[in-house]
């Protein structure tokens, strides 16, 4: 069994083997990360080229990382959204990149769907690293192989995510990935920001945190977007973390051992208490951004097998 | 015969001769950005700055690509116009690279003459990336490798360039070089765009699109700097598309095997329209791209060949 | 006898023994640099990044290419001061860093402080590239080294500063340096510039340019913070060049063969004579910028090899 894709859109095309395959891989390059000399050559002589449509300063520097630390001539392009005017421009810009014989294109852009689009029209390989409110796969397995690691596995577990899940693209593609490998999601947040429709992926619906949390072995907080405070969403920041922040009394309805898990970048009071964030004994939230590279690693590597092997068979 | 030039500020001090070693290496370049490892050691242990006092996503990329992969230790320096207060300023910051011991410098720079008094000032190779309206050398030769490639021959072709002459520097540097490989070329736009003292050049001026496309081989569109269209150059950009934009009826007056080039970005439906831009029978935009990373490399690789072997002995 | 820091935070805690290391092993990469191929593999495998809070175009492009001719795979992070709301988030992005295995953090900040907390929290090695009025201590290493290879030695010399020492870490980073190599270090400035408490380091006052230069072996003058002009510490540009601008006249009271030192950017005709600084018989502006790159490789390459060694013995 291997891994056949052309692309890395989304979770949602990928099957439960492709994403164990994708953190096998990546345990391997936590351990190289790790060692006195953190760098391979399994992308030399490929170029990779980030395309961030929408700023990101950890999510673009953690593929720099990457594909440095691969041997990939890696070039950033800083693309606002400014200079876009018109739908064209944004696939003229790919087919640019493309004729200057990029083999990765790792794409964020604030619309959904833009990174599926410019994909069918280039011949490199394409990492979403977050489109829209669409997908975002690239946290999510790192999310995964942060879970596996302290739980010892990837499913049978109860998992919680808490917060802002309807302009979420962190939670959409989390709750694909912990649905295919058979755990059971919660979302946890006001009505307002936690559509009812996301129980057709089959997660359980709260507006109690309490009730929400009450056993679950993982809980993932997520960041909450501050200009959406004052747009009929959310009353105010002290009422919010008042019935959804993280605090010690609603984390001790989870089970003992529960990991306390953050996207970053966090407001510290808002939506998680600092001290559970800095708790080494619940807070896997730094590992979480040390699995992020080796997880981009390990997919950069499998497409550029892909690339290298056989660019006209494999699926899109 | 071999290539003798410390800098490449342009196309005016190039031989016939010159330009064909260019190109031929370049050629070289175009197979290994084609192949699985698109990398060499050709200007390893040399450093690369690009000082860009003119934002350029295209050209800077394409200068990024091209160093990376001969190996160069490439840096980017982000030279804001507003950085600059006087004149000296421009001469301290080249001689503080320079002391850092840059051996290439990209240089874009709004007024014409500015790269060629830094040049002046510095012992490294300095490559004109495009100032004011004078002249955008790289620019030039990777069309005529584009040409070169689709046509059989660089000589005796017939060469149409239409849009805004006056204050392209494109427009400038293809002129001289296709004169100095003896190909007639015309000149098409609307008076106040092509002044008349560009005859002198030994090019022909029209103002009618049809006429000046009838029985050309090549179809060079030039991009229409919007922010030109009030300052009385141009009616409309409606009114331009109708006589001057590239459409199918008017490519029709064209050789029927004649390309179309546009050296990028385009304004599709104003200068040119876009199905003829995707139409992979006559337009070669996208190869452009391509043959501008291969072109840079074969640039910098011969100026650094120059570098190393005979600093003091070298023209300017 | 040999280098024992974790960091470069400033260089109040370095000894002679170590600034002399750093100055020789300095020396070896002026050579490297001005050999053909000026790469090393002293820092590959190691990642590098630089966080610069506040924007320095030299100092940053120092640093890089430092990183870079040692084989390290160097990343720039835009750091911009808007994008700090909180203390905090100043330490969770150093942690974010940190968790991606950062080896070499060079980080410049516009608060005092600022870079010695966050060496605090981090596992990698932090080179302080400037923080606020405390310390930047590779611009007083490579002030050290510069004069070290102009006069033949770096003791019992008789070295001005002048101009704004108050609000200046590149003053405060020399005066400590030049006192601890046992130099007698003068201080000249109006008295708004010049707090007397400098006196309690050991430094002579002056308010008179003439008097303060008189015999000294090395005039190192300051930029000038046009900023602070209409805050009440300076009448005017001109005004302060009459007083305290280097011009041919005031440097006549100097020795003979006394140096002229600028840390750059400059402003001609404010605080220094555009003809002096441009004389290469008495200005070494262009070599201090040249030895800054080496100093940073010499200081890298330093704290990477105590890193490998011994992480947990070495000082901080």
């Amino acid at each position: 069994m291997s891994f056949q894709h052309r692309h890395l859109l989304g979770i949602e095309p990928l099957s439960p083997a492709d994403i164990t395959i994708i953190l096998d891989l990546a345990e391997q390059y936590v351990t190289l990360n790790r060692s006195a000399r953190k760098h391979s050559e399994a992308l030399a002589g490929l170029t990779q080229i980030n395309m961030f449509f929408e700023a990101s300063t950890r999510t673009q520097a953690s593929f720099e990382l990457a594909g440095k630390r691969l041997g990939a001539d890696v070039m950033n392009m800083a693309m606002q959204s400014s200079s876009l005017k018109k739908g064209e421009t944004l696939i003229d810009t790919a087919l640019t990149l493309n004729a200057m014989h990029a083999d990765l294109l790792v794409v964020r852009h604030p619309h959904s769907g833009a990174v599926d689009l410019l994909a069918q029209k280039v011949n490199c390989a394409v990492l979403n690293a977050g489109d829209g409110r669409h997908e975002h796969p690239t946290q999510a397995l790192l999310d995964a192989l942060t879970i596996r690691r302290a739980k010892g596995r990837l499913h049978r577990l109860n998992i919680a995510i808490c917060g802002d899940i309807a302009h979420s693209r962190v939670a959409r593609s989390n709750i694909l990935l912990l649905g295919k490998m058979e755990n059971r999601v919660r979302l946890i947040g006001p009505p307002t920001l936690v559509p009812s429709q996301f129980a057709e992926f089959g997660a359980e619906i709260y507006d109690d945190m309490r009730e929400g949390l009450n056993g679950v072995d993982v809980v993932m907080m997520l960041r909450l977007q501050k200009e959406r405070m004052d747009g009929g969403f959310i009353p105010s920041e002290r009422e919010y973390y008042h019935r959804y922040g993280l605090d010690a009394e609603k984390l001790a309805c989870a089970k003992p051992d529960a990991i306390v898990m953050h996207p970053g970048p966090m407001n510290r009071g808002v939506e998680i208490d600092g001290e559970i964030a800095d708790d080494i004994n619940r807070s896997v939230i730094q590992e979480q951004v040390e699995m992020g590279v080796a997880v981009r690693m390990a997919a950069m590597d499998l497409l550029a097998r892909n690339l290298r092997e056989a660019p006209q068979t494999v699926m899109a």
